[in-house]
């Protein structure tokens, strides 16, 4: 939030303080809904619904799909049964289904018994979808016609879909008899068209649709490869059952970076914009008891050398250095191939390959640092042979962590885990674990032969 | 790439080898673009152009605009210049100017000078802009009409757009006489009007535009904020200067997600599909080699306390544990502050508070994990004082972490580096070396102490 929105923030506050609505009324007017619903956020709930109330029905709904899914919730429930219900007959049937799933089980049923039945059947039909579905994505909301229609009758679609303030109408979909999906039609089309054809021998037959269950990742995935503004949905049997249009995609995909960041930072997306500190804690104690457990298997395994250790202690100085390097090799591979997993980029055929390419980098990133290591070791402690076992328990350690990186994601997306999930803190605690368990059993070899 | 794909690779070169040009035509026609763009990417170069050479010229074009940028650049190497151009005015400008970037100096010659001059000056300014701003992603395809023009004229330039294949033309930009932008038109407001109304007098005044210079991340936010589909672009003057499509915009999305995600893992976004292995490895070695010196200090820190760390070894054990929790605890931090800033999520006035949000969290945590490491000590080694350093040092450690993950991305924000650059191997290698001085720090004082 910049200054000047701070600044709006101040004045809507002192309009409505000071009860001047005709003033707020004029202030708002050529504010864009998001911005106007980004204003409301900052005010107090009682404001926020004195301001929706000065609003026109439709302007109103506008905002309040823009609001935050905790803010819209509150307000909803400060306003009148029958005040909801005219906002929801005013959206599209995706943002009042998703409006209509924040109000409780009490208040949900006491507005569907007020909503018009088409409405209510609509609204009721898309919650049964999972919310991270192309079901749970669409509006129901078609703009089609049956493949005997008229170019002029399709026009009559899209001026009433564009009435009814239907996103994207641009599109006319055609159906069969039995509800089929077998082409589609562009406004533009219809333009250049003789009114009187018919929509079956102008139609676009190839038509790439999205199937009702599929991943919201997917759906997103089809978006960016097609290009496409709006994409229809249908049933198992091809039938037409919604449309998904690219702004809702465009949540999707930040939606899912979000989920792939925190994940393999061992959190979770949950926690953007949590002001709860204990849900915070939560949410990441669990992947810090991990990496805790980890290390006291790393603390176990280094008893074992106690001895040694104490008689040798200099080689207790490059355990951290072995163990973050190894972090960060398995980190770099892993996060690489999470990504090309993400956006398709990598062949199911060509697994093998791909993890062999992340053992050459390692190769030639693991001599190079472990020449250094050499070098420095040597400097420091005028000890060759301890420069060479730290040349090659680093080599070692940061070939293990490149195989485990890149080959740990793939092996979970083929068997259909989020990668993401399992490349951050489990990667990097078994690369620790692993990592001093190499470099221990090397180093008492070594003493062993000095 | 599925099994199917994997197919259809195989039958477009075995159609090519057996020069059966009919069968490959019609296999080809029904496959979208980027299907097809798909398959060619699998064959070998001379084969491409086979293909290529066999679609019409609008198709190939869209099939070229498809392609990976390098398998792009190594086709049109092979065509002619003639062959190019015609080629290049099928595309909108934005791809046609992105096409032309990767043609090589002699070629871009010898093409502009077959361009028609209109087509030229089109993709020379284009060329002009960095590619990671408004002006690199826009298209000159203005869409545009005075603000003296009828409803019916809007129509006839929409016809016009359309006919030549612009993206989105379904918004009309209005300009006044010097070509400043004061509105626009759906074509649905369109075809609902008088065809002899004027503009002016009927079109939407309130038009978010995106200036030229603007940065790509910036110019997603707005489109992701006000669920636009089209987003005119203007230079300092307010004057239109071209025009920005969604589907552009969800490609930056992706981009930026991956820049972030590979940023904090200390690598590039770049190496993303890239095939050579020695320059993979060339990306990654400087975030090693950070890792790897600050480890280095971390040695010789351990190296003060040679002899304190020789006679109670049993201090060395939990050093990758305090590292590791650190580590862990700063990397979650750090990954939420950046997403929420990649979102737009932070107040820049609230920095202070979201830090304090962080120091709260490890707090609990760091007392949690603290009690179980306290526990895990007294059981294994009987030692409550022991049990008691570590508590108090990874409780400490933990707190340092959080601070550091926390505000160092949102310090860097507030001097426009990007937060994710340092966000990773910076303030992992950070908290290892505090980490390690922290502990060291309270264990020689516990051991002077015992």
């Amino acid at each position: 939030m910049d200054g000047s929105r701070i600044e709006d923030v101040g004045r809507a506050r002192s309009l409505i303080e000071a009860g001047d609505f005709a003033g707020l009324a004029e202030f708002v007017a050529p504010l864009h809904s998001a911005d106007l619903a980004d204003i409301l956020q900052q005010l107090e709930v009682e404001q926020q619904v004195q301001v929706l109330k000065r609003l026109d029905t439709g302007r109103a709904a506008e905002v309040l799909a823009e609001l935050d899914e905790k803010s819209g919730s509150t307000v909803l429930q400060l306003l009148s049964d029958r005040e909801v219900v005219a906002l929801l007959e005013e959206l599209p049937s995706d943002d009042a289904a998703d409006l209509m799933s924040t109000l409780g089980p009490e208040k949900t049923e006491r507005v569907e018994a007020l909503l018009p039945r088409a409405d209510r059947e609509d609204i009721q039909e898309l919650l049964e979808f999972g919310s991270e579905t192309a079901g749970g994505l669409m509006q129901v909301e078609r703009v089609a016609v049956r493949d005997d229609a008229t170019v002029q009758d399709a026009i009559g679609v899209v001026r009433a879909a564009a009435a009814a303030q239907v996103e994207s109408p641009q599109r006319v979909y055609v159906v069969s008899e039995s509800g089929e999906l077998v082409g589609f039609m562009g406004t533009i089309d219809l333009v250049l068209r003789t009114p009187e054809t018919r929509v079956r021998d102008v139609m676009e037959r190839n038509v790439v649709s999205v199937p009702v269950d599929m991943d919201q990742e997917q759906v997103a995935a089809l978006f960016s490869r097609y290009n496409e503004f709006v994409m229809p949905v249908v049933d198992t049997a091809n039938r037409l059952v919604g449309r998904i249009t690219m702004d809702d995609i465009i949540d999707v995909i930040e939606e899912e970076a979000s989920k792939d960041i925190t994940r393999m930072a061992g959190t979770s997306d949950q926690e953007i914009g949590e002001t709860s500190v204990f849900k915070v804690a939560r949410t990441r104690l669990p992947w810090l008891v991990i990496g805790f457990l980890g290390e006291i298997v790393g603390a176990v395994l280094m008893s074992r050398y106690e001895a040694s250790l104490a008689e040798f202690v200099v080689l207790v100085f490059f355990i951290p250095l072995i163990v973050a390097t190894a972090g960060n090799t398995g980190m770099q591979a892993a996060v690489v191939v999470v990504r090309e997993i993400a956006l398709g980029q990598v062949a199911i055929n060509r697994i093998g390959r791909r993890v062999f390419k992340e053992l050459q980098v390692a190769f030639l990133n693991g001599m190079a640092l472990g020449a250094m290591l050499f070098a420095i070791v040597y400097v420091w402690r005028h000890n060759a042979a301890l420069g060479g076992l730290l040349w090659g328990s680093l080599l070692l350690v940061i070939f293990v962590a490149a195989l485990m990186g890149s080959s740990i994601p793939l092996v979970l997306n083929r068997f259909k885990v989020d990668p993401a999930v399992a490349a951050g803190p489990f990667i990097t605690v078994s690369n620790d674990v692993i990592g001093i368990a190499i470099y221990l059993t090397l180093a008492s070899a070594y003493l062993r032969a000095h």
